[in-house]
């Protein structure tokens, strides 16, 4: 299964940057890809994974730089916007709301915002007015399989152009 | 006040794998237990108390080993569990929406969706499919009280069956 | 610009305290000072800022003390209500559903909630009963240049008194 179809503008636009939706395999057992409550679409946080692997492992201040976490960062957000995009159809129809950027940080790395940016200028740039979104930057003491990044997204349908 | 009621069948279950609702206490000063906007019920952050008192406390990678803190994960999930039931009425009304599992993990420790998983697999066993959520784990630096594990739902109240 | 009018009962309770709401400058070009879906306005991470200026900078259970942090909290939650503020319109129709603190934490530091209360205080001392938040505190390893302190609101408008 795929969420892309050849007409989403904001596929065209992510494919301009070199990148492509994911596919949506069938959920964890465990939890699921997203949860919906009212109009918000609640997705769980997302890993930099590319083809079930990923990129890079270990702490920003570490053994990862800025440059590579930005990139992780845009990883993890194309994987969240994937699973939105699965939610509501296409991708030119999800508006984000929230993000959540998780750092993993060594001791005095203080530039979580500037890896955060990574995802806030690739929301912006595909999704344009929908990928306006509020965000938090936070740097944490390790995130699953040794990520160095993590991000979860609420998000919601846009309403029809 | 207790929000169990011997007829739900959620308490049931959560009875079979050992566990009861805690009674639900007058609220902290400083906060409340739980706050709604919209369908939305955001319940405040729950550590593991039994009873008043912290099971265990300490770091992942460090003091505490992940089968005691995904039985710490199972007991924060039910505390929250029971603040939802006590703003819905009964454990059968509660569906879960989000959760979110901090891991107070030592310098290494990348194992947080295990420890999660204690709580999500409680979540599923005892709520069927209200219990279905969408996840973030992370790991940080430490918790309230040398906590192993806090856990943050965001529920609602479920469609009448 | 300025959120801040004379008359709102809540921004001369602040001024008793000794604060004010800061004016809300234009956005930053990556993200937004805050979202909305449905009922709810979520308000981006806020450092405590003063003046573009963090009073302080490090983490608890080293160079930062628990006042300290409590008196950092107090202005980060001073900086989310000041967003909040914007987007309802004055102070006095601003209520805070969850908030989030997350607070540097150095290995050992477990007062997170402590540090917390901080802000929980004001809240509830500045709105009232439309202070009455659901809460989540958490140790983190680091945040956005070096500040010991971050704070995250969900809010909505306030119905008319």
């Amino acid at each position: 299964m795929t969420s892309e179809r050849l007409g989403d503008t904001a596929v065209l636009r992510l494919r301009d940057l070199g990148y492509r939706l994911p596919p949506q395999g069938p959920a964890d057992s465990k939890y699921v890809a997203y949860q919906r409550v009212d109009s918000s679409i609640y997705v769980a946080g997302q890993l930099p994974y590319v083809d079930g692997l990923l990129p890079a492992q270990g702490l920003l201040g570490g053994d990862v730089d800025i440059p590579q976490a930005q990139e992780l960062a845009r990883l993890a957000a194309i994987n969240a916007l994937a699973v939105a995009a699965s939610a509501v159809g296409d991708l030119d129809r999800v508006r984000v709301v929230q993000m959540l950027v998780f750092v993993a940080s060594a001791a005095g790395f203080a530039d979580q915002s500037t890896v955060a940016d990574g995802a806030s200028e690739l929301l912006l740039t595909v999704l344009g007015d929908n990928g306006r979104h509020a965000r938090t930057a936070i740097g944490v003491a390790g995130l699953p399989r040794n990520s160095p990044v993590e991000i979860q997204l609420v998000c919601t349908e846009a309403a029809p152009a």
